[in-house]
């Protein structure tokens, strides 16, 4: 009896709407890594410029495009029946994943720094890209004990899910605000002389600003669809579904 | 039917929560000011970088505070019952004196460039920025022809208001990232002798920096109000409710 023919009408399918994120989240990684392999001096792992280049390449591929593919594998149709727990060690594999690759680039950036003398974590984006990697941190901890652990009561679960959700979010959010801030401060860094300068918008500076957009609609595009009613699991456990049995013992809550 | 025990008992009050978040924003405009005023100089009309100093505090107070305001006026239990149009109005005269002081922010940096020989839009700071600032512009005047003028049929505003809402969102999502990468450039553009060099981490950039991370603060917490489920205004309207009469003429979709 709820009547909904506009909202169903504008109804995109998950699927393909998956097929062109994913698209774009390789088009993302293959752009940093362009970027740096072609205007940078391309990778290396000798605490050189060459060994910084890793940093943005892991951190995209990580705290972008693998987080968001963690983050929506509860919105694909074959999660929504049967057992949970092979969805939950995929979500909790791929997160674990991106966070390996965020240890990996900072390790690279922070072994660049040391290597020159530059000191570490003065600027608003390090300094907003650290607290970003503290908190996906603490997530991952937390949604692994409560989540997979096989000891964390009933309530706690329903109590921590809906925080887990809000910073899952957060920290997609914030990662795309430190990649922005990192790319535009690269840029300044890097295009100094002549012809290259940046306010000369070289062909580099127009690559990576466009990289730095390309990245940003990921972002949006991923927290849309994460905020999309219809496509989330109808959870026993969620508050949204209005099938929570009153729980036993709930009297005393 | 619906037994949500936990999620109630998670439930903040709207109101506490509003004072916190307007202490906050009052922060964020109070920090950006005395940090143009203090370190950069204070403010001026004269095309110098005086007159720059109008747009950090412009676009902080504009794209930012004012931007959240508006976004939350639904949220206030007095908007959620009797004529809808007082608040409907409210939240166009926030959005549009936000879109105003915006306007006058760029308008400051465009004038201190061009009396400085300096190209615009060049750096992803100005991207971004500027589609901030163009899609913030499209979704006011979308809104305004949509809900405030009184042409547009029942169908239209439907189809159209869960993409005004997620525009909405959005929009405070990139003008925050936004607001990010041009504190971070501003201070490498800024502090570079000797003891005031941004990598020493001088107090100006201690203070800015902090500004940034506040800024973000503010962004998470309007974004995460705006997405609960709980604070939402009960539309008849809305296709959340379940209320949505099945529309007059409705079979011709």
């Amino acid at each position: 009896r709820c009547h909904h023919p506009i909202p169903e009408m504008l109804d995109l399918p998950f699927l393909p709407f998956c097929v062109l994120l994913g698209g774009l989240g390789f088009v993302c990684v293959a752009f940093v890594s362009a970027w740096c392999q072609y205007w940078r001096g391309g990778f290396a792992l000798d605490g050189s410029a060459q060994m910084f280049n890793w940093h943005p390449v892991l951190m995209v591929t990580g705290m972008v495009v693998l987080y968001g593919a963690a983050a929506l594998v509860y919105r694909l149709p074959p999660a929504w029946s049967g057992p949970k727990l092979p969805w939950k060690v995929l979500h909790g594999s791929l997160a674990l994943a991106a966070f390996t690759l965020t240890v990996l680039g900072l390790a690279a950036v922070f072994r660049f720094h040391n290597d020159h003398g530059t000191p570490n974590m003065y600027s608003l984006h390090s300094w907003l890209g650290l607290a970003t990697v503290l908190l996906f941190s603490c997530q991952w901890l937390a949604g692994f004990s409560a989540f997979l652990l096989p000891w964390a009561p009933t309530w706690l679960r329903a109590l921590y899910k809906p925080v887990h959700v809000f910073f899952g979010s957060t920290i997609l959010m914030l990662s795309v605000a430190s990649c922005v801030s990192g790319i535009n401060e690269k840029l300044f860094f890097s295009l100094k002389n002549g012809t290259t300068e940046y306010k000369r918008l070289p062909a580099e500076a127009v690559f990576a600003n466009t990289l730095g957009l390309l990245i940003l609609l990921f972002g949006v595009l991923v927290l849309g669809a994460l905020a999309r009613p219809s496509w989330k699991r109808p959870d026993a456990d969620s508050p949204d579904s209005c099938q929570v049995p009153a729980p036993l013992g709930g009297a005393h809550w």
